[in-house]
């Protein structure tokens, strides 16, 4: 590793090990980032296996597209160059989660968005901190959230900026009694949406059904790999909206994302009795499919 | 003014003139820092004049509570504090606009809440751009924005930091046609919220009306003001649900902010044939009654 951060700067972070700012060693934004003004930019949470990203094109179409919904003008080719040369000056050969951030630039007071953006693109390394032990592929807790999701189609899909309603999740997960994983989110019309931090899907009758997100929800990309896969296996899908009793209905459910892969639901709990679901066969059958592009079990 | 920053740093800012964070002049703030993640801050505009905090107990209100509803821990006294020093080391007299920035400070990865929170202070002053004419205050055109505002009782009210859907109305009006001084934005039901910038008062048979905040909306310290000091001019107030037709209905129609004072809205277009209000002796009461608290006319 070369020494372009000073032992003292390092220290400042505290969760991030390698930071990277328009394609040099750096650890901070202007304060006049319209990301830390009105949260104008977007992210991405990748799984690096071997210093390999996984998924990356479809980490890659969904960053372009986020931007484009957002006015951000983005040059694809210089996120590829930015984080070979991040790789590169880290000496980053193994695994570990990179997170990307392209934000909209500096702007002055104002919603306006200026005549020019010059958008600020910054990876974060952060080391992969496993689970306990494998429960959590063998069958995790959760609840419904209190929280519910605004149904907003401007900015439904996108892995945007704004996140206060998952911080507001996570915050009542992380104060209830329950040792509970995952809370699934309703929107504000009771539709299940997603999990705080991952994508929810269903089996029932051999059919693999998963929200849909054009009004709520963030569009993850290991929920499009596993559409993208499941016809390959002879999985029939259904994108819809679901009720929670069609959850509890379900003869499997799961969550999945880029970095745990798929995790089976197998108890519900905060809902009058628990509900219990089985680690079936189709969520096996996703699990080993999906396997290769995140970290290992 | 003292030296404390470089004439090179201070190139760096496109807007703010002078920016103070957590007792110092600075211009950065750590790119783990939750605004940039996740836009879980809130934040202030302040009208400033001779170097005096306009609303300011009403500004530090907002303030706490926001910081309450999303878990940020804030010792006013030492806003008070930050705000007395910068004043002084820039040497401040005159008139200009004050924004406080309060985030959740950093934290690692993911959506939970560090253990212990140390919230970044952030102070930025701009110059005051008056109006080009005073047409602003005797009149001005406004549209029904498209984009609609997201329902979401978790979050109404507040002045934080999760800002695109006026970002996207902004832009919305910035590529009109028409010169706009304003949009008003709706909730996805269809109810009138408040302005872009602004909040929203009419005035329907000698009651003045303003919609309520508690599924959408910023409760600005402008309408805060405002309602407070309605009944002292012998004007009936009433908070509510309205549809675009009891805006079309309204005798007069005004939007306010902490910068502008009061804007009465003469014209309103895109909805058909152009709808007109008078500038009408409420409006003139109101403005009269608000104007020591905003920048002259």
């Amino acid at each position: 590793m070369q020494t372009g951060l000073s032992e003292s700067s390092i220290s400042t972070l505290t969760g991030s090990k390698y930071t990277w700012i328009n394609g040099k060693a750096a650890e901070q934004l202007a304060v006049e980032d319209r990301a830390i003004a009105y949260g104008h930019g977007v992210f991405e949470t990748v799984c690096v296996l071997s210093a390999k990203p996984q998924l990356w094109s479809l980490h890659l179409n969904r960053l372009a597209s986020g931007c484009r919904r957002l006015y951000i003008p983005l040059d694809l080719n210089q996120i590829q160059i930015q984080l070979n040369q991040f790789l590169d000056f880290f000496a980053i050969e193994g695994d570990g989660v990179l997170k990307i951030v392209v934000t909209a630039g500096c702007g002055g007071r104002g919603y306006a968005i200026p005549s020019v953006i010059e958008p600020n693109v910054v990876l974060l390394w952060f080391a992969h901190s496993p689970a306990k032990n494998n429960e959590h592929q063998k069958g995790i807790t959760a609840t419904v959230c209190d929280a519910r999701l605004a149904r907003q189609p401007l900015l439904a899909g996108l892995k945007h900026l704004n996140r206060l309603e998952q911080v507001i999740a996570k915050q009542e997960l992380n104060t209830c009694n329950e040792d509970l994983a995952e809370g699934i989110m309703l929107d504000t019309e009771g539709f299940i949406i997603e999990g705080v931090t991952s994508n929810l899907f269903m089996v029932s009758n051999g059919v693999l059904a998963t929200p849909q997100l054009d009004h709520a929800g963030i569009a993850g990309v290991m929920r499009e790999l596993i559409l993208s896969k499941a016809e390959s296996v002879a999985v029939t899908v259904e994108i819809g909206n679901f009720s929670v009793d069609s959850l509890i209905a379900a003869e499997e459910v799961f969550f999945c994302n880029s970095l745990i892969g798929v995790w089976p639901l197998t108890k519900l709990v905060g809902c009058g009795e628990p509900v219990r679901w089985m680690y079936g066969e189709t969520t096996r059958l996703i699990q080993k499919t999906i396997g290769p592009y995140c970290f290992p079990i």
